[in-house]
């Protein structure tokens, strides 16, 4: 197979000084931050979708990119165009891993058995490819969304027939992941949700749902998958209302059907602002709770009521977001690109760019946290923050000896407290300002 | 004491072709409705803070309507003025039930005691007119977000100092429920969350928040209140992010610290909004986790992002909401009308178009869920949607007998699936209108 | 050619009673509400895209419903069922008007000549329809958000050579809506806007899209069109920002530029409620603008951010279109049904639902609207409200013979002012109810 | 009069590594920036009443700051200690102008000749310190939505003696404007709105805004004030809707009432917010009519939905005001500080650390734009992306010779156009983050 981005040369570190659009300014793969290579801590994924099959429609409108890549779309021949495209355009971005469904790997035949036959053909080729370049599978899902047969949910469909086609591409994709040796599975549950209570048990749908996750946990073991299972949670789009509608509520899921200890967080920035949160937020209700695993890395545009699945560009959200992985001791996933350029970003070189910007983005996002943490100002006042609760009447508080009366009493004989000390929220965000621009 | 609103009689029902304003259109409190009178069927509360402190003040401007009732704010005489009038009012409009904060009740001395034994003194004087009229009390709170001491928290404060305040509140205002025989105590966080992660250990606050919880229930338990415990969910305002954002959030913080056989839930449909949830998604939440318990009654401006606390009018919304109540088996709480007049809206007369907006608003909503469920075409098109699941693979499913490789295995025979039947939401809503509308 | 909807018959009114959902509830269209027939006061029209093109696919999902009519999509064979089709549609529901795209009619050809040829050869059978049946062409416009050339604007477009597609495009469909004897011509901006500011020279693209306009109005009076051009305003979606924003600021633009005589405005309830105001919000400010002309009849969810063109149902915001409508003294246009069946509506029948369902609505919304008129206290109450302004120095205020220093001398004689009496919203939100539900 | 911040010196500029928080990191007044120094480039303001009067309330809780400034509120010996605090703050923060409310300078008092009196002596005594110090008035402004007569509005209220009070109070600030020597005068019209439409006409309370404004240009211009009138926008809070919705509006307001000539607009960036718009945003539409006179600085928060008035402090931000500031030529007024502390942060330090974060950020942001200028790469990518309207069929459009006629012909031998050019957003999103970051 010839070169597709044959203008365009492997993606280098340059500097901020550079003028070259074809470069890194931020990201250095080998250069240490925290003792480990940026590399590490930065475990980039691309996303099969947007990467390769994403050609910028929208409801208003047809596609601008060309994304056929020489091949008839609806072919095994552009199924494994887009391999070759994609193992091109990830070895010169020097991105190590993939995320994939099966619908983005292969056309969907009418027969499930034919479909499944075409994914094992197309999974052999990948695999050639990882053992050629290196590169790793992050995770893998089932594309629940798409085909009509789900309109009414996929495990909350009111068609029990629908659910066991769930079944069986969940089943498929877990043996894929497998065999691909991919480090974790996804459940976005796009259409797990309702349009209107009119017609909706919810109860009834959310325990279908769960079962399936059971099933999954089960199958999933049996076969040998020692990675993590992930909830991606969004609160809407393209249902009225989704059931994992933000980190606190998938966690509490979770935990109500006892999924909890095979089952982490996937966090989406996009879906984090869609339920009304800052990323940071639904990465630090992950982490409290055990339970960060991975990232889908984009932004969205706050002035926007949809998923806009932008590249990520703001440098103040991505060092937030690396603080956050970094006191969390890391993610077990990684950082997936599930980003799309602009509809009016067509060409090939939009496809890099993109990409860039984002690396660009995280690798400064890193090297501010890094500062952040080395600076110490922020952590220290945070924990002396809470130092009353240290000794005394705190400690008994905290151990759990206090009682409403002996607080109360206590309260009795204090007459009135001092006022907390200041919350400093602007002096701290002037710490901040002097560590990212300086 | 002398008749306060000396030219308003008592609010009768008198029907919609009245044209008087001072009169109930709908809500005829001993018509029988589902085999109740509506009186049974609605148990309404007034809200003391709103109907007998609020005057009209906002963040841009002073105070509108007279609530001093005669009296010097901030004295016993004018703490008493207001249960005058409060008890005249809700005699005036059939109200069977209150609610309140401490703090609504009589002025904060600088000494926790004094302060204490006002609030004793007044509800002594409160019990003598609850006996004189037969009203009840639905459920108290403590004033946790006003005092400044509450900047940073309340039960979620760095100070541990403070934190013996909020126990002490909390202590008092349960042994006053008892006292009044109140059904419920209720804890509204309002400053339990962040203004900035830069300064703040959630992880620390909710086990505190917990923690706080606990004490309140094993106190309540040991003084003899046997009613229940209740969060009211709220996302946002006045801090950045509260804790308990929204039903499914506050319920998973209950189960996860072991409170929820305590604590239900008082769901308040501005609140439910500001989460971007409708109030009937967060009704339905909470019931089928068993934890609906009260109500705050009002609606918010889905055009505007704070709490604004209309009163209820909309007529959509409280048949949803009634439907959802019938269908739940009813509250252990009831319906109290946290909700304000207007600023412009500053008259006598207008506190109780307020409540007759409102209560009118609520019998319209009984009437009509009553009819949704006698007329029977929504409940049974639900029932039908699902019953794929009563037999055959279906019951494998919900009996959790099947496994992935069972369905999938079932899915491959199949082929492919007919598409499940229409959603039929356009039908389910003309059904709606005809129901509302005849 | 036969019939599509075989086993659906003409719809007809049966009243509230029945149980037929294949039948008028409210909609009477003999029945003489002020003075004029329901049919005359709801001059409703189908939208050829939503009806006959859209079959439910959304940016997660493919089609659901089928709307190939028995032809091959792409053909002019199915240009031709599409026709058949809709004025079966359109008969059995007893609309009068249609409105169209150039790209709803007929597919596309790579060449702008050929496009031109297939649009008269269906408009020459869609002219034969409209004889046969009496059904007439509410308005027409060109699709300028579809095709990719129109990827960074039409007449905002960078490229002049797009630019000269637009105003091909435009004075095609001019020509087709003279032809079929249309009301008006639209301009939907959906490009005309921008993704960032980066790389946008706003006022040079608003000057272009003012001239486009200029050369539309200068063609369209030249070729004998004597209707109405609209502004369809919308905030957002597919771009991040849309000029033409709202009612008010398209008001303005079209004022600069001195396009008022020639243009009123097409409002949209869903594009309204993206943009931050009600439905009647915008109709209100287009109508003192003297510009009120035509509805594009939907609704949104506004819990979703997006435009979900809801068929209406919402009987309050249906009431309070049609007592702006009627207080504006009607439409130059009509009430377009741009709205689309929920994704998992597919049927036939609900394609039937969808329409029954809006037109029962704004038959309620007529007659209840006609109610508040008749019964005049809401008329009453404005009027009464601002009668200080009668006469004295409300008077000297109005007919500016008034100055600052006059009233200035006015305001300190009279020592401090009495307040204006109450707004009373309460008791006029119980009006709305008492006639909505009585 | 003593030093208040006695523990406080004069903010110097120490760079950003300097740990010492009461320093400024990069704002450095007379480091050159574009051919000016920064004290000429950012002409801040501090607005009285945050500074001087917010003392940390909100609508759940009481004030947490204290300032009294060691008089007794209410009092004129409160008025002038609030001068001297004031006056002594702006030195030490190096601010060179203040903006004023009437209500802010001193008590109303119950007789507007007597408030006019305090304010003739309170002026008298900050046109000394005027002097003294070199500080300057940017604007006044009268509070024309705090008074409860202003409950229905102020120039819209439905009340003619109320008006006359409004024209007392503007007349009264212009003569005190023109008395310190103002640069304008400012309209923020928070109660010129609606509650609800069904108690307002809204043509009718926009002819007696306008006339009062026309009335305010009369006097204004016969005393002497040769400065700028400026309309401030916001869509809503705290009514519904606020006419002044937002740039675009207020600009058509003022063209439609002939107003334009005399005022230009402040743009504050939580009020675009607030109304959808991008900061950015908001200042280009002024500044593309010519109409960006003056700014209120200050960030919102874009989870909350209520005005919270942050301190700026995001860069990006600042750094596109800047970039627009600087292409319109400059302000006619400066950069007003409408900003106010967080609620917990309420000591003396913290009203420094406000102003040092936000003085901080426009100085990066004046640092940032000026690099951007001169880069050059941004405004060349714009300039080069429009050329093809630089002659050939471009120039024929934009010299408005061509018709629909004579493009369409030109379209029909094109064939099809080219695709136009990518708009690149992430190229041109990376090159802002390396001047951001580098």
């Amino acid at each position: 197979m010839s070169e597709y981005f044959n203008e365009i040369k492997k993606i280098k570190y340059e500097g901020p000084t550079s003028k070259n659009a074809l470069s890194f300014k931020f990201y250095d793969p080998e250069k240490i931050v925290l003792g480990k290579t940026m590399k590490e801590q930065l475990p980039f994924g691309m996303a099969w979708w947007h990467a390769l099959c994403n050609s910028g429609s929208d409801i208003f409108g047809a596609a601008t990119a060309d994304k056929t890549f020489g091949a008839a779309p609806g072919t095994m021949d552009h199924a494994r165009a887009k391999v070759d495209v994609g193992f091109e355009f990830m070895e010169k971005l020097g991105i190590d891993y993939f995320c994939f469904h099966d619908a983005d790997l292969v056309p969907e035949a009418s027969d499930i058995k034919e479909t499944n036959r075409r994914l094992d053909e197309i999974t052999d080729y990948i695999l050639e490819k990882m053992k050629i370049t290196g590169i790793k599978c992050m995770w893998g899902t089932a594309n629940l969304t798409n085909n009509p047969r789900y309109m009414n949910g996929a495990a909350s469909s009111n068609s029990a027939d629908v659910y066991c086609f769930v079944a069986a591409q969940v089943k498929k994709v877990l043996d894929l992941t497998v065999k691909l040796g991919g480090k974790g599975y996804v459940f976005w549950g796009g259409r797990e949700g309702y349009e209107t209570l009119l017609n909706t048990d919810i109860k009834f749908e959310q325990d279908n749902i769960a079962n399936l996750m059971r099933m999954a946990v089960e199958y999933g073991r049996k076969i040998g998958f020692t990675g993590d299972f992930y909830i991606e949670p969004k609160p809407k789009e393209p249902m009225k209302h989704q059931y994992d509608y933000d980190a606190a509520t998938a966690i509490g899921f979770l935990k109500q059907y006892g999924l909890d200890k095979d089952f982490k967080l996937n966090i989406e920035s996009n879906h984090a602002t869609l339920a009304g949160h800052s990323f940071q937020h639904d990465l630090r209700i992950s982490a409290i709770n055990g339970m960060l695993g991975s990232i889908d890395a984009n932004q969205g545009d706050l002035f926007l009521g949809w998923d806009t699945d932008h590249f990520s560009s703001n440098v103040y959200d991505t060092t937030m977001c690396m603080y956050e992985i970094i006191k969390a001791g890391g993610l077990t996933g990684g950082l997936n690109f599930d980003a799309k350029n602009r509809r009016p970003s067509y060409t090939k070189e939009d496809m890099f760019y993109g990409f860039i910007l984002a690396m660009d983005a995280f690798a400064l996002g890193l090297i501010k946290a890094a500062k952040m943490i080395e600076d110490g100002r922020i952590d220290s006042f945070i924990q002396e923050r809470y130092q009353s609760y240290g000794s005394g009447i705190g400690a008994e508080i905290t151990s759990k000896k206090a009682t409403l009366e002996s607080l109360s009493a206590y309260a009795e004989n204090l007459g009135a407290p001092a006022l907390p000390g200041s919350g400093s929220q602007e002096m701290l965000e002037s710490i901040i300002n002097t560590i990212l621009f300086s």
